[in-house]
């Protein structure tokens, strides 16, 4: 391990916000705020891409009570970016890195930012630069290969199953209303967010009764047979649908609203649910809408998970302190333990390992039908999203006897 | 006032469930187990629907511990209904009354629900069957006159309140990928739901930048030029729309989706926010999207107002107790008091000045542009939404000087 020189550490922001991506920011700097081997600590201002523009600000000329509040406020406080770093970019970071003596990068965000840091960490190391960079993983979508989980996804998670338990609370007030109701959720190409919205169910009743994650083909004519299904079985059918769902031919069923590209080639999508809906409508004669929380998921405040926000922190913090004692070209994974009670500790993994991989949802996760979690995602899953959810209360309906 | 004989007390609730109209039914319950003239405590399932099918259930048969938890899980916990009471069914709702020997009725509801309770007194009245019927006021809509407002406002306004904050922290952490935001909100024909949504904005730059309610027909050239203003201003334009929003000619938005109308012929509609992200991104190239929170906006259990849940259990027990000291045909109202500090009291009003009579948006909460909140609406709704919203921390961003 090459000593690193003492110098300025700097702190980015990266992909799609996150209601807890603050407190590794704020891990970050508290970390380096304690240890007398960083100088300087500044932050890059929408990322990757206002630091070629050279939108770097003072971290230490903040007011010491900010940090405390930042850690509890949601999205990224720096900015972020989708800014995908272009070959002759890299020359150039390295160029603005040597004039601001900078000898630390921490970069908090997902696969793509893994990428980026990935990229620059090479480029410094061809130019002779001593630079140590480590990613801290961020994203809801919770698609990072090589760690238990990933910050972000606890919170959004626990959205998401409140989420569907509201949601249905009203329809069951009056089932026949709209019987159907789908809730469309993000998460890429991984189901991880759309079955998290199974976290409140404890029985075959409870919502959600079918799940669409975008990892199995959507059958329209497999869905409306279940819909009718459930729907002759319990008077209203609860489904919960990832936007990005594809047919047999890979068609996406958002492709109604598809709004372009973003410049890592993920395709933009609006209208899966819309087009459930309307499926429903047409070929079942049920009356169906649609709830679309959209960046809720990311961003809800009232639903942050304590445990997300805790881990977001922790690496945000062991990532500093890795750059710190030389560590490079790796991201910071949370390692979990079950007992005595579940906790996470830390490791390092090599950014190779990471850029630009997805971790989808294991198929241990749902059952045979594909459209059900199993319970082992139940033991997986529940620690990650903070205090036990509530357990609403029903009245008890013996009819009275008729007079 | 007719002394009424000592019988029995029935509780429905009707209309659109909201995230405190089980307070209000546990206020009416605690309030009815605690006076001896009250003999069986009954409960509707499914209102005044469920009660032709006499789905009738003894509320004395509930264990005790069952109320104060029910007091916060949102929903209708009897079950609701949107049934329009025929004229062939008052008859027989009295005879059903006279056969369980029920003199008190509790009807927790909207406007449509005032009808049925008004119809309902007076058939009893003509039927001379002595009967006790009290509204007790729900709705998110906050669309009923003769009251300062109506529990389930608070709840639904402190929930698009935080949904409008929260969701553009997420814009604000790139503004350039989806510059354009539309939130879609309930309302019915009343914008009150829609300008809560600014209840957190405090200077200019804080969204939202442009409300449409249903109150002000809808121009899609001022609409595309107010975007095209503010997006070249700051940068992202963040709009709150209601659902129900209507062009010069009348025509809503949202009959895209038109699903049909209810049993009160009020149509059914989605689509009004996916109408405004097509026109945006059409006229104006630029990315857009929209949420829409839906069902959330009545039942988010997070973003209950502690004030709203308080006051809908005290219009549920003052409506025992009007109805028990032989009160009939009359809705339990709010009255302000804003000395020394805001609350509330209760009176009475005759139901015949609040069947099917909804209260739209006073003009005064509208500034000049009609698309933007003045500050008698901040003192008026703030004081509903119970806790002060948070106020989001931001760093100090000035640049590095150059090296």
């Amino acid at each position: 391990m090459t000593p690193t020189p003492r110098g300025n550490l700097i702190i980015g922001q990266s992909g799609g916000a996150t209601a807890v991506i603050n407190a590794s920011l704020v891990g970050v700097v508290e970390a380096a705020l304690e240890d007398k081997r960083v100088d300087g600590i500044y932050g890059m201002l929408h990322g990757i891409e206002g630091l070629l523009k050279e939108d770097i600000i003072d971290l230490r000329q903040q007011p010491a009570s900010l940090w405390p509040q930042l850690r509890h406020t949601p999205s990224a406080a720096l900015g972020s970016c989708r800014y995908k770093l272009q070959d002759n970019d890299l020359e150039h970071v390295i160029e603005i890195f040597r004039r601001y003596n900078i000898r630390y990068m921490l970069y908090i965000g997902g696969n793509d930012s893994a990428d980026t840091a990935h990229r620059l960490s090479k480029a410094a190391h061809q130019s002779n630069y001593d630079l140590s960079i480590i990613s801290v993983p961020k994203t809801i979508d919770n698609d990072l290969p090589h760690t238990d989980h990933c910050p972000g996804y606890g919170s959004a998670a626990r959205f998401l199953a409140l989420a569907t338990m509201d949601s249905t609370m009203n329809t069951i007030s009056i089932p026949w209303h709209y019987p159907v109701k789908v809730i469309e959720t993000m998460g890429r190409d991984a189901g991880w967010l759309t079955v998290a919205s199974a976290l409140g169910k404890r029985d075959e009743i409870d919502p959600p009764h079918i799940i669409l994650t975008p990892e199995h083909p959507f059958s329209a004519d497999r869905f409306l047979t279940q819909v009718e299904e459930i729907y002759r079985r319990i008077g209203y059918v609860i489904i919960v649908a990832a936007e990005t769902i594809r047919d047999e031919k890979g068609q996406a069923l958002g492709t109604v609203g598809q709004v372009g590209t973003d410049a890592f080639q993920h395709p933009l999508l609006s209208g899966a649910a819309q087009n459930l809906v309307e499926l429903v409508k047409q070929h079942l004669k049920l009356r169906a809408r649609f709830d679309k929380p959209g960046d809720l998921q990311r961003m809800a405040s009232t639903c942050i998970s304590v445990t997300d926000q805790q881990e977001a922190y922790l690496v945000g913090q062991m990532g500093t302190l890795a750059a710190l004692s030389g560590e490079s070209d790796k991201m910071v994974t949370l390692v979990r333990h079950d007992q005595p009670s579940y906790h996470c500790t830390t490791d390092l993994i090599d950014l190779t390992e990471i850029a630009n991989v997805q971790r989808l949802l294991p198929a241990e996760y749902l059952d045979e039908s594909k459209t059900m979690v199993t319970q082992s995602f139940y033991e997986y899953a529940l620690p990650l999203i903070g205090e036990p959810l509530p357990q609403y209360k029903r009245l008890e309906t013996t009819r009275l006897t008729k007079r």
